[in-house]
């Protein structure tokens, strides 16, 4: 990064969001409140002072405050920072293995700043590709995306994978780690504009708008026409446009649940009804698996060795859609449920 | 079997049961039609002609007769005998594989006789087991437990297995094979005579009587309080059962889907309305997997192998609901589904 590196001091304000309210619908900026007070600059032995340069929204926030149980016993606690993943630079440190001026990755949630163990941080390489990259395709969402297809999805050459989702942050990297796998890829997504990106940029071999079609049964003759059936199924929606796959699925799919984001704004408390479709998954001997990007948080290595060449070399498209400014955050992650953004949607401070 | 040998004879009636009719709901005797004509004693090289003495009912062929694709592309054609399995005795062989008086067991369907070339039949033992237990606990249900919870349901000592039907054919083995395991098992069934019986006689920790639960929440907290959670079901029924089960799987659960029957006589070819919930797949990182017996059909000797020594040694409860006359092969199909039979239905001609 060009930016010169400037010391902590007491004189910065520290600012948070702060979850306040439940939301029963769509999350925005109304289940929030921005606190300020001065800048501590209080350290323990081994813990580090990081300056946020980019927060992260992502869907499963919506998650986290459904009141029943879910991946977590209980739902965001209220008054507390919204939890996030973020990346900053290190400005002052009780760390030894972390310097002022280091770049650096963790769950820091949306504030300006904060105090951090050295355990929760991880060190970025800039001249890798630019430090937002660690909350994209070099972070959690391309390690959702590497791992669920690799791990769950078990693509072949050949294979007809369908990615729903497809021009989101961890959809369009599915589709393109599906490209390089030899498979026949169609892309799902809303809107013209991005079904041309799909197939223009991204390369895929088919994408459809799924906001020019009726019903379910009318996206599913549609993408049977095109593919002739599917054997990896990339979720990231759930809701009609799944129902409109299953009953297309090949001999022995598998389904990855990535993401149901189409139930996240109340779906996940009062479940909306669909059609049932376990017999599907009997006639096709077909797998349903649902996965989580923390799961592989131990295997990051592995990812970075695979993926981040391919990123230096520029082989890889990840689109950054950057909103400037730190009080846009609860607006943005509004964003994720009803705006049209590609690829990965991020707060720069 | 103690019963004399009798050598086929042109004197011999052939009695067939014809699939004449779609039904539209629960299948019974009005869509079936018995013919008879004089046998023939006429055979080809390599095949033999054998008298049936068992003749099996199961659901899966209400499944077949869905109007909407299946595991196969067709439906049962009309006008043709009803596919099943059966044993029964060969009674003429131009096969140098079988000799009049050989006990088998092959796909000969709803008939009295039937001429099969000797690639689709499996000559049994009587001496491991009653030949009739070919057609169950050595036979297709048998395979569908041993495998879908082998390898599907992958269960571990001191694990959580829910069984649905578990009274049935399929269901009461998978019951049995899971406590060898090492699991807690828990059983559902309708009415308390079979819970009894599961508890009782096959030894399950718990049983659940579906039937006295007025809504899935209230069977989905009786499990729970029970079980803690549930790290493998073994799904027969499908329907409002599988909603209590979805909502309470531990993490990394596995979900068998061998049978949805209570969508077997409808909701196939116009699918039911359930609550969604592919959002629990992604909270325990679940797994939902199809299975079909004949995907096992090549690992046959491997079972028996392994569960034919307890068979013969009387360490595996398998009943057998023999109804007796050949006239009664559709009404008894239609008990599959309204019935209260316990473990395997059979005909016995």
């Amino acid at each position: 990064m060009s930016t010169p590196f400037v010391p902590a001091s007491t004189a910065e304000i520290h600012r948070r969001w702060l979850y306040r309210r439940h939301p029963a619908g769509v999350v925005g900026p109304e289940h929030y409140e921005l606190v300020e007070a001065p800048l501590s600059l209080e350290l323990s032995d081994g813990e580090a002072l990081v300056r946020m340069r980019y927060v992260s929204v992502d869907p499963y926030m919506r998650i986290n405050q459904s009141l029943k149980p879910t991946y977590n016993e209980l739902p965001h606690a209220l008054d507390t920072v919204q939890t996030a993943g973020a990346v900053g630079q290190v400005v002052a440190s009780k760390s030894a293995a972390f310097a002022p001026g280091d770049w650096v990755e963790g769950m820091m949630g949306w504030q300006t700043h904060a105090r951090v163990h050295q355990g929760a941080l991880r060190k970025l390489d800039p001249a890798l590709a630019p430090v937002s990259t660690a909350l994209g395709v070099l972070g959690m969402p391309g390690r959702t995306a590497w791992f669920g297809l690799t791990e769950s999805g078990r693509p072949h050459a050949g294979e007809v994978v369908v990615v729903s989702g497809a021009a989101g942050a961890v959809g369009s990297l599915v589709a393109q780690f599906a490209k390089r796998h030899g498979c026949r890829v169609l892309g799902i997504a809303g809107g013209a504009a991005k079904c041309d990106w799909l197939t223009g940029t991204l390369g895929l071999d088919w994408a459809l708008d799924y906001k020019a079609f009726e019903s379910a049964d009318a996206l599913s003759a549609a993408i049977k026409q095109r593919t002739g059936g599917v054997d990896v199924y990339f979720d990231n929606v759930g809701g009609w446009i799944t129902d409109a796959i299953i009953p297309i699925i090949n001999r022995r799919a598998r389904i990855v649940i990535c993401g149901t984001i189409s139930q996240y704004s109340g779906g996940l408390d009062v479940p909306e009804l669909g059609p049932r479709f376990l017999h599907h998954m009997l006639y096709q001997r077909a797998t349903i698996q649902g996965m989580l990007a923390r799961d592989y948080l131990h295997r990051m290595d592995e990812m970075i060795r695979i993926t981040g060449p391919w990123v230096q070399r520029g082989e890889i498209v990840f689109e950054e859609t950057v909103v400037h400014g730190f009080d846009k955050l609860p607006a943005t992650l509004n964003q994720l449920f009803t705006g049209d953004h590609r690829g990965k949607l991020l707060v720069e401070v």
